[in-house]
């Protein structure tokens, strides 16, 4: 959490970290939930995100009604998690799980340079593909939405560590740890319709999911 | 989609499916997002979440501001997102993601019988091992808020499928196709205060992430 107080409003959330953290937890997602209201009722809708310097990136369509709704300046809430394992405790009371989570609040506005943005989301997401691929149209640049949030007001949660049983139930008959949750890309499925016979990119080798 | 109109709102989604479906997305997620309105600002909580029947269950603390703010019945957002993979077009605008999301609409109110949806989300995340644990005490129950949403109003969205791309794109020397994502449980990591070596449960075997 900044210490910007002229620009930062204290989440009410128990844990906060650096900038790092912030910025580490939401280059690893590669989705976001965003809450906003349309005509006093709340949605929750997953968007592709990446990060960019202090600006988070959200990427739409024009043709969800939902999108275009949140591109007209609503505030939001912008919510990413990252679940990384099970937390079994000797009570189920302490049992949890690990997680990293960051919120970002403020209100998104249209980028700009809207080929600029969709090149650094590709990037994030798939990096060394985009200048392998034909740039895009006007046709398909009209559909798209990017919309940008300022990384100004946000709070993170980091749960990790042992379990923290109570003292009273740390000689129950009972095996306590953690279980991680790893995610990993399998191999690559090619397309049906692939003509010509084009090698799988190298670079694929380097991706890896968060 | 239920087609019971007296109690469904239709979502303005692209794709809806059977209820069938929207279970077994609920089935796979341990976590949830929860969009909702504290004073005019949007939150966007993550919650631990397990499905019972025709309600989601939702778990929080009476420790977290959020949590208690959200249990006070106000309208929620239940959004719930799987990324199963990327989807690498002949075109950034065709690439995408494989996803299955459900979005649930509604007023949550706190569960009658705490003990026994403790129990169900147990078994949902960690099959097994409640019978092992020790009772909730009483204090422990005063500290745990459980809410439940009713599973009326909702729609599904399921991206899956190879590329999609434009015919006139179907000749770029690119390959395309699709990288999948899964989630794996590595091997269970022992609590360091761990007393008279119990052995690993053999429920662990069992168990899988979404």
């Amino acid at each position: 959490m900044t210490t910007d107080r002229t620009r930062v409003r204290r989440l009410p959330e128990k844990a906060s970290t650096d900038r790092a953290t912030l910025h580490a937890i939401l280059d690893a997602a590669k989705v976001a939930h965003v809450a906003f209201a349309d005509h006093g009722q709340p949605f929750n809708l997953p968007v592709g995100t990446a990060r960019d310097g202090d600006r988070l990136l959200m990427h739409g369509s024009t043709g969800s009604r939902l999108f275009r709704a949140l591109a007209k300046g609503a505030p939001v809430c912008v919510t990413v998690t990252l679940l990384d394992g099970l937390v079994l405790a000797r009570s189920a009371f302490e049992s949890s799980m690990h997680y990293r989570s960051a919120m970002v609040l403020g209100t998104p506005r249209e980028v700009a340079d809207k080929v600029a943005a969709l090149r650094i989301m590709s990037e994030q997401w798939m990096p060394g593909r985009w200048d392998t691929l034909r740039a895009p149209t006007a046709k398909e640049l009209a559909a798209t939405l990017v919309l940008e949030l300022p990384l100004e007001e946000w709070s993170v949660k980091v749960s990790d560590g042992p379990p923290e049983d109570d003292p009273a139930d740390l000689d129950a008959p009972v095996w306590a740890g953690v279980l991680p949750i790893t995610s990993r890309y399998d191999d690559p499925v090619p397309a049906p319709d692939l003509r010509g016979e084009p090698p799988v990119p190298s670079y694929l080798r380097t991706w890896s999911p968060a």
